[in-house]
């Protein structure tokens, strides 16, 4: 049969993955607190710290008298095992990160791209400089990466080969073997959904619940789906794209081609639209930067005089959101629903109200009386650091230490 | 943690669940069969045929000589464990069929209802006498009966306690704990769309693939998500309620109360609607009952004269079903996408190049250029032999055998 189902080495797999989540919370921790942390036995704690003890990707840190004299060992994540990067190319930069390997930012730089500028040779160049630089700053050769990560602004499948799409780019299908050659280590691509939900599986409440999307709201729109603790990645790694699912069909003109997509309303130029339908004149329309516009508009709603065509396109853009969140409750029926990215950063305790009423109203049966819908805890770089640890998991996958399907790998 | 992961415990509970799928496909299998067909290691297969064995669920039916003079032992499952009730709640109509523990039907029982009629006490009462009738015609008593299960046709959800939500039935929260002391053995409530996607999975090609939606078109549209081999029922078990996503935000009223769904415009109403706003004068236009329509509809566009107002009715049709799936690739990007029910029955020939073709067209990346489209093999009754599954599956579940969680049991 064609269909792949966990297996047993799927479970250790998940319990090792358990622990080092304990760990890397927890920064120092004994066996029983792992066990306590974890809900797994004691005897498969032992077991899995004796995996991850022989690979090196955790050091008996230290060891000190319990209270009634028996030594305890207490286990750290081994930040010393190597380095992982993790790389957000975004519209107008390029930013690399390196991490230590237990995930603690060692540095970071930024390189602008020409956002008017997309061949496949200027954008993986680009992504090569910056790589180079972060380096550099971190004082490592590359020989010290364990793994890279990617995140194009795009979608990124596994289709005849990997293909990138990014419709603003004019990318309809490019392959970037050439990245693979240029960075010249272990390398994961993925699109910035994936990455941003999988830091909310490691950093946020991600592993906390069975079922759990990630939305995000930026210049692009679109959700990181976590059912028991693994990322939705579908049948082409193309799963979440609910900012190109409609709203409105022949609606507003979307940049993916389609028409009427969520993305088209409630993306950044889509708040800006709105703003227009509401009040042609009003200055803000003028804004040419969107993260400019989205502060303006925070901005605006916050001052002491209320300004009436800010308040109505934040009415309706929070219409807009809780119908298009509806769809997606009615679809996956998660158990919650968390708003991360620049936009929510800047108008999610506004919007959050009145999304959440009308997600309430329009959600099927009572399926939205118990969800959760709340603001990502995790900050800024999530991109940078989800993809840095979609390449980790990728190396604990080399070394045999997890099954995690990382589909994208050169 | 509050996460519920699979346990090895799950896998010794798919590993029983793929035998017993390979012997109800094969009727007869010898080990070696089962595992040939299973994929499962012999030795797992033995385990397996083992546990199954012992709870009475699958017989040695035969020995003969192998070739080499070995005895070979076949096996079956056990016709005679006991008998499974599917009863199917509809509209117009309650159906009842008894099958045995091979599920095979045994006998049916189909009893009208008044569709005007909706209070709890007549909907129970009628499934009660439907349930009793059945029994009477196969000549079984209910402590031979190993559970039962009834589709009830709106939300069956798990929030504080059971409730059914039947909008049209004005069912916004209705408990219904007078229908297990009424039927008086174990008892599964579950909507239609989870019935047919466990129908697809046992009797179609749902296990063969890692994911696949079965999307139901008749009255109402929904969709029974599967992702490895299991249903995806989601925090109330609410998930797949597609045909209550948006095609267009503010657009047609629909029976749920939202305005725009999916369902109001691929929904057997929502087709006439489109006629009706086509060429009002239509003939068609006033036939009241909905299979007659979409009967007659097929009739039309069959006929040597094409009728344009049937074919442009067809056409949009197709373009808001290929919309409409176009939005549920973006979101779960299964492997196949098979359609169902009785407009599929009638119509889906038709439609199912024009919808493949707006498919194509606007979903995101290359997510549907793999995609399988296709109409289903599993034809009458799917509702209520997929809820007789689920009954069945609820019952293997209490004596042990498997882990699927049925979320509804009475
Ligand atoms: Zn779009
Ligand atoms: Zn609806």
């Amino acid at each position: 049969m064609a269909v792949e189902r966990r297996t047993s080495r799927d479970i250790r797999s998940e319990s090792r993955l358990d622990v080092m989540h304990a760990l890397l919370s927890a920064e120092e921790a004994t066996r029983n607190d792992l066990a306590r942390a974890t809900g797994l036995s004691p005897a498969t704690v032992a077991t899995v710290v004796g995996d991850l003890l022989s690979e090196g990707i955790v050091t008996e840190s230290r060891l000190s008298a319990g209270r009634v004299g028996r030594p305890t060992t207490s286990l750290r994540i081994n930040a010393d095992r190597g380095r992982v990067v993790g790389i957000d190319v975004a519209e107008t930069y390029v930013r690399a990160i390196v991490f230590d390997a237990a995930l603690r930012e060692v540095a970071g730089v930024e390189t602008p791209r020409d956002e008017h500028e997309s061949s496949p040779e200027y954008v993986v160049e680009g992504i090569g400089r910056t790589f180079e630089a972060a380096l550099d700053r971190a004082g490592v050769g590359a020989e010290d990466v364990l793994g890279v990560g990617v995140a194009l602004p795009g979608i990124v499948q596994r289709a005849s080969g990997v293909v990138v799409v990014v419709p603003h780019w004019s990318w309809h299908s490019v392959e970037l073997d050439s990245l693979r050659d240029r960075i010249g280590v272990p390398l994961v691509l993925d699109n910035p959904l994936k990455a941003i939900a999988t830091a909310e599986l490691w950093f946020g409440t991600g592993r906390e619940s069975d079922s759990m999307v990630t939305v995000n709201l930026g210049t692009g729109v679109g959700a990181g789906i976590v059912l028991e603790g693994r990322i939705l990645r579908g049948a082409t790694n193309a799963a979440g794209e609910w900012g190109h699912s409609l709203l409105a069909i022949d609606g507003r003109r979307c940049r993916c081609g389609r028409q009427g997509c969520v993305e088209a309303y409630v993306g950044a130029p889509g708040i800006q639209q709105t703003l227009r339908e509401v009040a042609p004149e009003h200055p803000l329309c003028d804004l040419e930067m969107q993260q400019e516009f989205i502060q303006a508009l925070a901005a605006a709603s916050a001052a002491d005089t209320p300004d009436p065509a800010v308040e109505e396109t934040l009415a309706i853009t929070a219409r807009y959101l809780g119908s298009a969140l509806a769809d997606l409750v009615a679809v996956v029926n998660p158990e919650r629903v968390t708003l991360t990215g620049w936009t929510t950063w800047a108008l999610g305790d506004r919007l959050l109200p009145l999304t959440r009423a009308r997600l309430d109203e329009e959600a099927p049966g009572e399926s939205a009386a118990g969800l959760r819908l709340e603001i990502s805890t995790v900050r800024s770089n999530s991109v940078a650091t989800g993809v840095a640890m979609i390449a980790l998991e990728r190396f604990l996958g080399d070394v045999g230490l997890v099954t995690t399907r990382v589909p994208i790998a050169l």
